[in-house]
Formats: structure tokens, C-alpha cells, sequence
């Protein structure tokens, strides 16, 4: 599974330098592209964009159509990170073990690659001839509701919003929901409608609103016992900033649990679908990571 | 002719008033909607979206049709304020004699608004039924492609990356034609696309450009000239940065020489336009705002 994981995040790794390539190295502005391709290229296991094209396939699509799409989610992705990790944000000077974009490119330079990657996510779709203009229109709406004050960037605003303030679960569930579930959710409904499978976008969220929360507490317990090497960032940096997680109002036992809940649901809702196998075991394994 | 500017613009301002109501003000996220309406009330004087709708009646569509593309212009124009007065970019407490978006709500929150300005921009237009599908992603593509690295946001890394240096003229030229002039031509291309009438793209290219160049130059001359009451901010705030501007290499007598040149030639392109009065009108008031 793991390399059949790789294989699909390289796919993906190299369709983004392709998309990435009609930038001219020579432009007085290209150090703009160079950042982008710089906080794109640090990596991550690429799972949105690989549940994009994951379920494109198994929905009777191919991967292939629904790989510009699941570019643009990564780089609405990789933005949201940049943005996240700039001074007046998070303030962090890694990322992946790499020094983030502001450090490598400075601040001014990583607000605009962040603006630009978010710009280029529609580019990218708007301009893709293999998929019907009505497609593009649903992949767009999409995505920009995924991303905007109901989604992701609403996500980030009850985050910056309650730094050192008490959380109450509802509110946790509903930051968790939007900041990380948002674009989850968004990758599986994006894969459904490159294969046009719009009577397959309930269940697909429904298996998503699962396994995007399993995939934040899991992230929130990584955060707390994982390796500092293994991150690449120092532990703990979340509590330290105060910041309200699933395991610190629930306890880490409690959390790993939900986690395991979360996941049995998940993988019962794939159990259902066509051609799963792998689906099902990418579902597995973001439960058991590294901890 | 100032009378219909406000009533035309008044009507935008009414219509991003609408589109901004769907943000509901008791959520947690909320402030970050305050925040994108707080940059949006500012006002200006919506150039931008005037020029969307008028291309877009003159050339045989309505005003009313092109009214949520005029928008998410002015949004994406927004998003480029707030995030351009970021202590990183420009570091301006005041903007249209208002405190800055960061100086009003944190720049955490001024981040996400301008964030949220640009997505919400693509959400609007494809979201809006009257526009086919074909039109909607017409539209989308050329809105990107005006913002992106090649547009707009490529002409701030130029600036930001040339503070203090030598500018030649031609790089100069280069930075305007992205910085400010990407969205004027999408504007009159955005009007273009929302009449279908695709065969008038090329010559309304080439007044925007004409337009385009000689508003900035204004823009420059103005910063320098005017009185500091009337532009809300301090007089000479770019010249204190050592940037380049057109009158600083070529002086502002020829500069004026200059806007006047490019205002006569977009002028005679629009004298062949169908019912151009206002249009005619709105270029020459252009040239001769407040100096």
C-alpha cells in the first residue's frame, strides 16, 4: 500500500512541475514561481490530491482526468500552509524540516506565492479542456466553498481568533471541521464530479467528514508524542501557543479512540464502494501513522 | 458624468453589499467577513467593476449581467489593498483615509480577509446562474490570469523586489502593465465575455492597455501633487520607499504629457464603440482627477 501511495504522490509531484513549468525561470518576477514550486515540492504524503483522483477512478472516471484538479487542491493546500506559517500566524520557521517559505524567501515574497497558489488552484481548473465547462464550474464552486469564511479560511479565523482562550468541544469540532474537514471533504467531492458521479457526493462527504476529523486528532496526537526528527518541527509548538486540540480537552487515550471510531466508519462507508481495496487501506494507514 | 460614475457605482457598492450578506454575523468565523467588508465599504471610486458592466452594455448585454463579475473584481482589487498595506508589503496604516484593513483587526485577520476577497471572487462568478457554464469559466480564466504571476500579482514581486534599486524604463513598464494593468484589461474583457461578444476582446485589450498605463501614471503623479487631506495618506509614501515610478525617471511634466497621450488614444478606440458617451466621458474624467 505504502508504495502503491508513493507511486500516486510522485504521479501527482510531477503534474504539479508540469503545471508549474509555464513559468519563465527568466521574468523579473519569477522568484514568485520559485517560492511556489519551493513549498510545493517540500511534499507531504499528498493525500487530498491522491483522494481526488482516487475517487475519479473508482467511480468509473480515470485518475488521469481528475490530476489537474487534485493539483489545484494541493496547492490550495500548500498556500493555506504558507499563510499559516507566516509571523503574524503560527510564526513558524520550519516546515516539513525545511525552513518555511517566509524564512527561505522572506515575508513579502511568501504572502504572494501563498496569493498566487491560491489563484493558480482556478487557473488550473478553468483551464483544463478535458473536462466539460459545466464540470469545471461545479470543481470550481467546489473547491472556493471548501476554501472560504464557511471553509478552510473560517477555520483558520476561529483558530488565530481563540489562541489561550477556553475551547469548548463544539466549537474544536466545528474549527476542526472547517480549517482541515473542509478540504477533505472537498478532494473526494471533487474526484466524483471529474467522474461525474454528482449521486455519489452525500457518501463521499460522509466518508470524508469521518476521516477528515480521525485525520486532525490524529494529527493533534502526532503533535504532541511524535519524534521532533520525524516531523521536522518542534513538538509540541500547537500547546505552546495555547491552542485548544482534541487531545488536550479529551486526553490522548480518549482521542486515539475517536480516532479508531471515526475510521471504522470510514471504512465501512468504502466497504460499500466499487474497486476499494486501495481506498480502504489508505484509510487504514492514515489511522496508524507514526505513532 | 460624475453623477452617473456615483450612481453606477453606488450600484456596486449595493450589489457587494448583497453578495457579502450570505455570511452570517453570529458565527465564530464572522470577524473575517467583518473584516472583507470593512475593505470593501472603503470605497474607491470602483473603476474596475464600472468598466465590467459598461463593456459589457455597450456591447450588447446588460449592466444587471455582469453585475457579481464586477464584484469579484472589486474583491480581488480588495484583496490586493489589504494585503499590499501588510507591514511585510507596504506597511500603510491608513487606506482611503481609513485605518488599514491589519490596523482595524490584527494582521493576522487581514491576512485571511484578503485570503478570503480573492476566493470568494471565483466562488461568485461560479456560482452565478445568468452566465452559462462556457462564460462562467471564460470568465474565471481571465480573472486568474490577470491576478496571477504573470498579472498582477507578478507586478508586486517586481515591486517588492526592486525597493531601492535602479529601475530601467522598461521594467518599469513591465511592472505597471501587471501590477495595475492586468486587472484593467480583465475588467473590460470580463464586460467582453459577459455580452458573448468574445470578437471584441482584442480592441478592448487595447484601450485597457492605453487606460491602464495612463492611470497609474496618474496614480504616481497624484502621490506626489496632492494634497494629503484629499488622498487620505501621506504624500510621497512611495518616493520615501525609493521606489520607481514613472514621473520619478521621466519627471512629471512628461509624465502628464504621457497619461494625456494614452487617454487620447483610448479615447479615439472607444469613439468607434456603439452608445460610448459615458464610456468616453469616465476616460477623460480619469486624466483629469484632482491635480
Amino acid at each position: 500500500m505504502i508504495k502503491e501511495l508513493e507511486k500516486r504522490s510522485a504521479q501527482i509531484t510531477s503534474h504539479l512541475e508540469k503545471l508549474m513549468s509555464v513559468y519563465d525561470d527568466k521574468a523579473p518576477q519569477s522568484v514568485c514561481a520559485e517560492a511556489m514550486r519551493y513549498s510545493l515540492s517540500a511534499g507531504g504524503k499528498r493525500i487530498r490530491p491522491v483522494l481526488v483522483t482516487e475517487f475519479s477512478r473508482i467511480f468509473g472516471g480515470t485518475a488521469e482526468k481528475a490530476l489537474s484538479c487534485a493539483c489545484a487542491l494541493e496547492m490550495i493546500h500548500t498556500f493555506s500552509l504558507i499563510h499559516d506559517d507566516l509571523p503574524c500566524m503560527d510564526n513558524d520557521d520550519f516546515r516539513r524540516g525545511k525552513p518555511s517559505c517566509h524564512k527561505q524567501f522572506g515575508e513579502d515574497i511568501a504572502l504572494l506565492a501563498g496569493d498566487a497558489l491560491q489563484n493558480y488552484a482556478f487557473d488550473v481548473i478553468s483551464s483544463d479542456d478535458d473536462l466539460s465547462f459545466e464540470q469545471r464550474v461545479r470543481l470550481i464552486k467546489c473547491l472556493s466553498d471548501a476554501v472560504g469564511v464557511n471553509g478552510m479560511i473560517g477555520g483558520q479565523t476561529i483558530d488565530v481568533k481563540n489562541v489561550g482562550k477556553p475551547f469548548d468541544s463544539e466549537l474544536l469540532l466545528k474549527m476542526y471541521s472547517m480549517k482541515t474537514g473542509a478540504l477533505i471533504r472537498c478532494a473526494c467531492e471533487m474526484g466524483c464530479i471529474c467522474a461525474e458521479r454528482y449521486d455519489m457526493i452525500p457518501s463521499s462527504d460522509e466518508y470524508a467528514c469521518a476521516l477528515g476529523l480521525a485525520f486532525q486528532i490524529i494529527d493533534d496526537i502526532l503533535d504532541i508524542t511524535a519524534d521532533e526528527k520525524l516531523l521536522g518541527k518542534p513538538v509540541n509548538s500547537d500547546s505552546d501557543m495555547n491552542k485548544a486540540t482534541y487531545p488536550a480537552i479529551f486526553g490522548i487515550e480518549a482521542a486515539k479512540a475517536k480516532a479508531a471510531e471515526l475510521t471504522d466508519k470510514a471504512l465501512e462507508i468504502v466497504s460499500g464502494y466499487p474497486d476499494s481495496g486501495f481506498l480502504s487501506e489508505l484509510t487504514k494507514y492514515l489511522l496508524n501513522r507514526e505513532y
